[in-house]
This record gives structure tokens, sequence and C-alpha cells, in this order.
């Protein structure tokens, strides 16, 4: 039994939290839970949810994630087990520091970005995995869905379907619909500069990049929602699985936009809307990106009105028994399910889902080995188990 | 031979002096020409052209066009006979009370538009009716090309063509391409603010409204242009037209769009970029707008980047000796021929063109009387001629 410190409490942090509060009273997969973040208010009102919901006690706490002393401070204070990181992934870092001067374990979702660069890789956090290991302590990154759970797919599929995994599609679908006319599911921000970033995929050794966009596919999804149009783009769960994927030639991530939806960006794109760079207006700067940000809806509202399914899946091709072999393995998951089920819809669902499950795999031991660790590197059995039980069943099919 | 006051040193403005030093040069048909706005290098820049394009002097002042004193300081002192106000639409009013002041004859191109409503009528132009006739002075109102040149195609076609105009459609075709993905080609504010504001029409004795573009119809445009998309939209020569227009049962405007612009438009108004209300944006208020405008390309960087033509007319339906008459009565402007002449796109100069002849025909006195008056109440012969003579030549077709 372990004690569990949350830190962030947004629509994936809420997630999270309603999620550790089932684990812990159905399974006692924590002792005590503590949802921590810059504005108490968020964490309380999330508290209260829960409270309602599961008749379950959730403490809060006010802390700046950027504030290393003051991170400790909360630690020491608390002295949880094991800090699940859902804040921001500017923050990573800063938690990771706290983390290892407190001796408490870490799960994350997201991989650290620096601040000013818009450029997410695994190196600064791979960079702590020497003290990590001295420390006795186990840090699990990326443990949303993706990255997480496809890289938990693909670890299965090595294990179970395949002796050797060649090629790997990674295809995130998300069908569902909002209603409005334009808005992003997370941050704007984050989301428009992720889909107009350059896109960038594994072939026999190298990285190879493309326009932004440039390249497309249609993907027939099963349960009804048919074909969508999948796009090629970076994504960072491909920089650990190529790593750590044995054999592995060809690495690809995609995800759907409906055209309504890249018009959309196109436009605010072609007018500068979309520029990260200051422009001076009324004797201040703006930042184009972010004065948009302001005027979409934001995201949080956009939970009670979207319908339809999202579907993310690994489509793995390789080799078993010296026979060629490719299998799909994903998961079909409904926004007004979740929406129901925890006050959130499919998105924040499907990343908070994973994050309290790797919560769940360290705090009881199943996951815990000194160092700093992608998902691959753990046995799936045990998390796949946990994904059919809290929500987020999978399916594997034969690909023929 | 007329001292001839140009304020506004826009993309018109530099026509509009031009073109005085065509006719001042040709004709003598100013004795004396001084160009003034806000920003005194502006005006300088553009004498400078007409300088090395004619070897012709224009002098030079600055004025700050809202402020009545200072533009009547400006009056007294230069002593003009006329003021031709190509300065902003929210600045009639002002240039009118300081011509009443100093007794100096006014024309414009675009009727006042209060700064804070962005509704523009002639209602308060019109209520200076009186005191113009009372100081003997000529109001010459919305001498560009629409307003202007189509006020006085209609006045000549009831004169010429017509014994009685029945049905009267304004087409407003701009067939130029200027290869930015979106631009507007002035003011993108006021641009953008004229198209989506609703639609209103003239149909028997009342106006109707019309959603924002929300009605169109393919014209075959002549000379090469071809079938064009035009939409319906309210304009303010449709004003004076149908209360001078004897007869007139209906009456509308129509401009054409491509459908990208209007893409990026609908894409813009979605977010909330065209919105005129100011949004709450690091402790400023930032009207949406105006920072789109600022993004967007400079209007007058377009000029050398534009080709294609424009093509502007009405289609007049009436009767003629009691039988049933239409005729099409239009111009064809070349946008890169224009750049060549004067340093604009066609614009720019088919509303500076018209607007030095509404100047010359005020000086000349062949239009003048006391009063405040619409470009149809005026014999359009002479006007039409200097069409002609000064670069926008019309004809006049049968539609049958």
């Amino acid at each position: 039994m372990a004690n569990l410190l949350i830190i962030g409490a947004g629509g994936v942090g809420s997630v999270v939290a309603h999620k550790c509060a089932q684990a812990a009273k159905y399974e006692q997969a924590f002792s005590h839970i503590t949802l921590a973040s810059r504005t108490r208010a968020k964490c309380d009102a999330i508290a209260q949810s829960v409270k309602k919901r599961l008749d379950a006690d959730l403490s809060t706490a006010q802390v700046d994630a950027d504030n290393v002393p003051e991170l400790c401070a909360l630690l020491r204070d608390l002295k949880p087990d094991l800090v699940c990181n859902v804040a921001l992934p500017y923050q990573d870092l800063h938690i990771m520091d706290a983390c290892l001067e407190c001796g408490v374990h870490y799960v994350d979702t997201a991989n650290y970005e620096p601040l000013d660069t818009a450029k997410f890789e695994y190196k600064w956090q791979w960079a702590y995995g020497e003290r990590f290991r001295e420390a006795g302590l186990t840090a699990l990154l990326g443990s949303g869905f993706d990255p997480g759970v496809t890289n938990v797919y693909a670890a299965w599929a090595l294990k179970h379907q395949l002796d050797e995994v060649q090629v790997l599609d990674i295809i995130d679908c998300n069908a569902g619909d909002h209603g409005q006319p334009f808005a992003t599911n997370f941050n704007p921000e984050i989301n428009i500069r992720e889909v107009t970033a350059r896109g960038r995929y594994w072939e026999r050794g190298e990285w190879v990049e493309t326009d932004p966009l440039s390249w497309s596919m249609t993907y027939d999804f099963p349960d009804g929602i048919g074909p969508k149009k999948c796009y090629l783009m970076y994504h960072e769960e491909l920089e650990s699985l190529v790593r750590n994927l044995k054999g592995i030639r060809r690495a690809r991530f995609w995800m759907t936009f409906s055209d309504n939806y890249l018009n959309h960006l196109k436009v605010l794109g072609n007018v500068g809307m979309t520029r990260i760079d200051p422009v001076k207006f009324q004797g201040q700067d703006i930042v184009p990106i972010q004065f948009l940000a302001k005027l979409l809806p934001d995201p949080a509202s956009l939970g009670p009105l979207t319908k339809g399914k999202t579907c993310i899946g690994d489509v793995l091709r390789g080799v078993k028994g010296g026979k060629e072999k490719t299998v799909y393995i994903y998961n079909i998951c409904d926004h007004e399910a979740c929406y129901a089920e925890v006050g959130s819809q499919a998105i924040s669902y499907t990343t908070g889902v994973p994050a309290m499950i790797g919560a769940k795999m360290v705090a009881s031991g199943l996951w815990r080995k000194p160092g700093v660790w992608n998902m691959e590197q753990m046995d799936p059995d045990p998390f796949m188990e946990d994904l059919n039980r809290y929500g987020l069943p999978w399916q594997c099919v034969e690909v023929r």
C-alpha cells in the first residue's frame, strides 16, 4: 500500500485522481492520495467530484511545480512513496529533481520539453538514469496512452505474438465530434505546434523527415468508425521504441485529422496566427498562437459536448516461427461513456487511466526497478490486465 | 484654374495626386496642388514619384484631419478653392466643418462612418446640405468608383439609354491575383467588416436584409474574365441611388470573392479573429480584427504583385420608348497597367481616378452648385468623357 502524490489538476489530472481513487477503493492499490497543483481550488473541485462519485477522500495541496525547494517541502511533509506527474512537460525535470532529493519514485506521461525550444526528446530525462539507479528509485516515463499504452502493446506483441517486430505503425484516431467549428482537445498552443511540426519516422537505422502533414494514408478503423485519413507525424514514443524494440526496421506514427480541422489550421497558418514568435502590437509583445488560444474554446468545455469514439492502436508486422505475421492491437474508447464515468472526455481519459496504472505498477512493486525506464522495458502483462480492468479494454487481431 | 488641397496619402491619395498632376499638366485643370496627411513623409514620397513620372511639382503639408482648428489653419494658409478628401471615412465631417468655416469646396470618395459604430450612412453628410447651400459651397459625395462611377453610369443611362430605370445591379469584380494565400486589397479591418456584414438590397420601396454572403449569382464577365461567383452585399451608393433614380424598383450590389478568400474569412470568423470587440489579453484590450490586420500583408505591398483585371459596372433594366431594355455599362482595368502608370494597382486606381475627375468637375465649375450632392445628381456627360480620357474607359452594351 503506497502513499501517492499526484501533481497537476488539468483534464488528465482529474482522470488520474478519479481512477487512483477507484484503485484505492476496490484494490487498496494506494493507502493515501494527495492531489496538488499551482491552483488549489482546481484540486478541491476534483476532490469534490471524486467524493461525489466514489465516496472516497482525496487530500489536496498547493505547489508550484517549477520550484524545487517548494516541491521538496511538500514531499517531506506528505512523505509519498510515489509522485505521479501530470503537470506540464516543462516541469518534468524539476519534479524528478525533487523526487531524487526526497527519495520518492516517479511516474509521468509526457517527456520533458524545454520551455523555449518546443523540442521534445528523452535525452534530458534519460540522463537521470544513473542518479535514480544509485538512489534505488524507479522513474517510469511516458505512462499515458501514446506514449504509454502504445509502448506496452509493442512489448506485449513481442512477448506473445511475434519473435521479432520489423515494422510498427502507431495509429491514433479521434473520431469524436465536439460540434464546434474549430477547437483543440488539449492546450491549443501545444496541439497546434505538434500538428504543424515536420514529420519524422524511423527507416532502417535513421530518421527520415517529412514536411508537415505531407504524408497520409486511409485506415479502416474497427467498431463502426470506418475509414479515416491519417497523417504521418513525429511522436515521442518512437524515440524509445526504435531503441528498445530489437530488429525494428520501420516505425511510424499516424494521427487522424478531419479536413475541416486541417483547413482551419492551414488558414490560421497562412495569416500568421500560428506563429510562436512575438509580434509588436500596441507596444506589447504578442505571440499570435497564444492570442489564438485565448480566443478558442477552453478544451475543458468540450467534455460534455463530445460524442463518438477514439481508436488508438499499434499495427505490428514481424515474424513468428519463421513466418511473416501482422497483428493490430487497439483500444476503442467512447467520449460520452468517459464523461459519464469521470467527467472528462476520451482524450483525457485515455491518458489518465494509463497514468494511474503506471503508478499502480510502481506502487505495487511489479514495475519497481532502480533507474529511468520507458514503458516497453517493463513486463507488459500486468499492465495489459489492468487496462481491461480499468476502462481501456484492448483487442488483438491478426491482419492478413 | 483652381488651387487644390488633397488630404490623405494612402494608396488612393497617391493615385489622386498623380492623376491631378496629369490634369494640371495637360489641361491646366488645377493651378496648384498640395498633398497633406498626418505623416508628411508619405506625402513627400508621393510627390517624388509624381516628380519622377511627370516632371511636375506637388507641395506637401502635415495635418491631423481629426483636428478642425488645425485643418482651418492649413486652409487659411494655403487658400485652396477645393479640398479632395481621401483620408479615412471617420474624418469626413471634420473636413466638411473646416471647409464650411473657410469657404472651400469639398469632394470625397466614401461616406462618413462614426468611429465606434461601423455603420455607414449618408444622413450625417446630407445634414450639411443647408449649410453648404447657404455658404455657396459645393460638396460632392462619393466620387470614387463604387460609389462614384457606378452612380454616374446610372445617371448617364437614364439620360441617354432609358426613359426609366426599374432594376439596377451594380457588379464589382476583382479578377486580380496577388499570389498571397490571403490578403485584403485595402485596410483589412474595413474590408473584413464590410464583407462579414449583413447584406441589404432595395425591393419595391423597402430594404430587404440577407445573411452575410448568403445570396450569390454567377456573372459572365467580358474581356476574357469569364464567369465568376458574385455575392450580394450592401454598398453605400444604393442609399442615394434609390432616392435619386426615379422609378427604381430593385437595386442590388454584388461583389466577386474567390472560394479561397471566403474560406479564409470563414475560418477567421469561426475562431473569433474577425471580432471587433476587445478581448482581455496580457492585461490589455486587444481587438482581434486589429491584431489580424497587423499580421496580414500591408495592402500597399500587393501593388507590384497583382496581375489580372477588375471589371466594375452597372446592369440597368428599364424602359425605352415603351419597350423593355437592359444595358450593361462597365470598365475593365488592368492591375499591372495601373501599377506601371502610377505605382498602384487597380483597386486604388479605380477609386483615385474618379476622385480626381470629381475634383476637376467642381474646380472647372461644371459641377458647381451650392449644397451637398451625390454623383447621380450631376450631369454625367463631362464626367463620362473624362473617364475615357483619364484611364477608365467604359463600354455600354445592350443585354438581350
